[in-house]
């Protein structure tokens, strides 16, 4: 694992290097997308079940058997083990709780002539969440995408998940139980996009699609953004820890592992002034790693992305955070309140030793769908705001007309636009 | 101009015909686009230079040259007529207090266990906005973009807005000293959205790039999407006006014309339950358009997208209005509060026959930058919102470890993530 000095001369060159990572978009995959979309959008139904049939190894006849009833979701979760449905429903208890109070209000005053000025605060009708299946398959990330869809007020909410070879993981359908999915599909790629996008004879057209997926469902999203809202295209995901030596080395260790286990490219950054407690953190990931299941992921991920970075003090390490603005930030430290204000940029900050990553990565309550590759600069965790949205009130009063008319007429003449200002002038008495 | 009846049987047809509009990506602008932001990406000031001086007849040695200093515009704002100047002061004053209104503000609580939850909110640091240049110059714009900026707290905001033969315009200027912009830039096109996105020697790096362009600009818009934010990917100007006959025809009819004077593409539809009032709006029409200075631009707009639509009741208006989801909707109605329930999905709502939509265009308070195509369905108004971000907070307290940590190890368990796992049982006692 690669360590820096924040001292060294070419510091900005190694951390611009590090952190560079090419989300570029494939042409090849991307006009295969196209292709795919367009067809589905023709064809519908047909075109999403040859698909399915031909990429996920199914044999659907009819598009019927690609529906996941209400009874099979409610089945799934009853036949979990106990502990199971158990930390499922206190996550989706948690979650629900924190995501109510991100509901946006509706609101209006009324100014000194009587004209209205608000904002009105509605769901959206019906929105899609795609969820990956195979082999990395996160019944987490059903409860995080269609939970605060829920709070919002959306009506309908469609799940796509595709079941390779027919596999249906129990966790996912129990988790869209618990979320309240309403009507759920076992399609994927590409074509569960288009699906969601336009609609087909059996899938309802949606307003906006969340969730992440590969690159043909990266691209895909891209290509229907416009015709439909998307949450984000997601990258790698990321950590950085920034400590200050009062961890235990052991639990910094495991929360680095934990964001590298996900993938072979994921980031794990740990930042701290104190060069012995760097090498003590160093000594933990070297005797954790051969225990763990997935250290051939983590070790490929600290090796290929990761980086234990000895800083000048807290406040250069605060600094290099908000350059860095990572999806996950740990303040690992004795008083996170005192750098708080501090950090600008980050999709999740997890303050104190007790806080490890994984707490709120499954039911601290706070989403676990963040933004990633340095756009916590100016994006935020996916949350019930996504879900809603505004329209502006405005009821303008004949006294307030006859005021805002003249300014109005002036400003529209000097754009040239003279019906603008005929309309307003209209409005004078 | 076409008339409709929403009882013919082919009218969901009809309507969705009316509302098609290919935003499709011109394959040839992306990959032109694509190479002027390499080049820019590549070589900076150099190739911005370049591609002014070719694409805007300019003929700039120095980067310098393409920099307006504070004077300027200063000096712009000096120079307007008096009754410009205090339109574009009073048009800032009421934006600027509409949208102090939006301002989203941190918060947080702790659970029964002493766990701290909740979302920072910061301003983005650094933000860019696009002015078109040339003839549709509209000073409005920069006070609908720089505002909001202003009020979420942006340290920066750096303008762009081409100069064509290094012709300037004084109203946008003096608008861009109003809205108190940082620094400003006579650079448009790709170039000017590359230079933004990426930095070049002297133009600064920003975090999201908002305000309208050509095709170009909407391109590349697309294209940075990801490296900085971007606003949206606005299509042409929409009004639907939904009225129950008691607004004077000529004030309707004025209004349908102010959508229609911006561009041939434009579309401005009217829905109304009274056929005899539709007749008097056409002849409204016929009358005014005449003496309307842009009629031509007007006429082709009105006969290639508009269209007077006659309905059954108010109840099926609503309902036609919220399929279409238009950028500006007029209630012109006489009971406008008992409506507004009914309407779900719309950019902006002006109530009552006093609200003509120019009022809202120039001065009301909230944004003319607003969804379209459809997408109101999805997305809002540029907003104070925009310029903002949250960031999770999650402080665990030892107690509260103890609980979430027993249900975040059952799920990661669930989801084969050991380290995840791990992480959480290590701060188990």
């Amino acid at each position: 694992m690669r360590r820096l000095d924040s001292s060294s001369a070419d510091f900005q060159l190694q951390l611009t290097a590090l952190l560079a990572f090419e989300t570029s978009q494939d042409p090849d995959v991307d006009h295969r997308v196209a292709a795919i979309l367009a067809d589905v959008k023709a064809r519908g139904d047909a075109a999403v079940i040859e698909y399915t049939n031909r990429f996920d190894g199914m044999s659907a006849q009819d598009f019927a058997e690609l529906e996941l009833t209400q009874a099979e979701l409610k089945a799934a979760f009853e036949r979990l083990p106990a502990a199971q449905a158990e930390a499922l429903q206190a996550a989706a208890e948690r979650v629900r709780r924190y995501h109510e109070r991100q509901k946006m209000a509706s609101w209006s005053y009324e100014d000194e002539d009587g004209t209205l000025l608000g904002q009105q605060v509605t769901a959206l009708d019906r929105v899609g969440i795609y969820v990956p299946g195979g082999k990395a398959a996160y019944p987490s990330s059903v409860l995080m995408n269609a939970i605060p869809a829920h709070v919002a007020g959306v009506k309908e909410i469609i799940m796509v998940v595709p079941t390779p070879k027919g596999e249906k993981n129990d966790l996912v359908l129990a988790a869209a139980f618990v979320a309240g999915v309403s009507r759920a599909f076992t399609i994927g790629g590409a074509q569960a996009v288009g699906a969601l996008a336009f609609g087909t004879q059996t899938v309802p057209q949606v307003d906006k699609i969340t969730g992440p997926g590969n690159a043909y469902v990266a691209s895909a999203k891209r290509a229907v953004f416009g015709i439909v809202g998307i949450d984000m295209v997601a990258g790698p995901s990321e950590i950085l820890v920034l400590a200050d030596g009062t961890t235990n080395p052991d639990w910094v260790a495991m929360d680095l592992f934990s964001q590298a286990e996900h993938d072979e490219i994921a980031q794990s950054i740990l930042l701290c002034p104190d060069a012995a407690y760097v090498d003590a953190v160093a000594a933990s990931i070297a005797k954790l790693l051969p225990n763990q299941p997935r250290k051939d992921i983590i070790a490929a991920s600290l090796a290929n992305r990761g980086a234990l970075i000895v800083v000048k003090d807290l406040a250069e390490a605060c600094e290099i955070c908000n350059y860095i603005a990572p999806e996950h930030m740990e303040l690992s430290v004795e008083n996170p309140e005192a750098l708080l204000p501090q950090i600008r940029h980050a999709g999740a900050i997890f303050m104190g030793k007790f806080t490890s990553e994984s707490l709120g990565d499954y039911c601290a309550g706070p989403n676990h769908v963040l933004p990633t590759a340095r756009s916590a600069r100016f994006s935020s965790p996916l949350g019930v705001y996504d879900f809603q949205k505004r329209s502006s009130l405005i009821k303008v009063s004949e006294a307030g007309a006859q005021k805002l008319g003249k300014i109005a007429s002036v400003l529209a003449h000097g754009e040239g636009l003279t019906a603008h200002a005929n309309a307003a002038e209209f409005r004078l008495k």
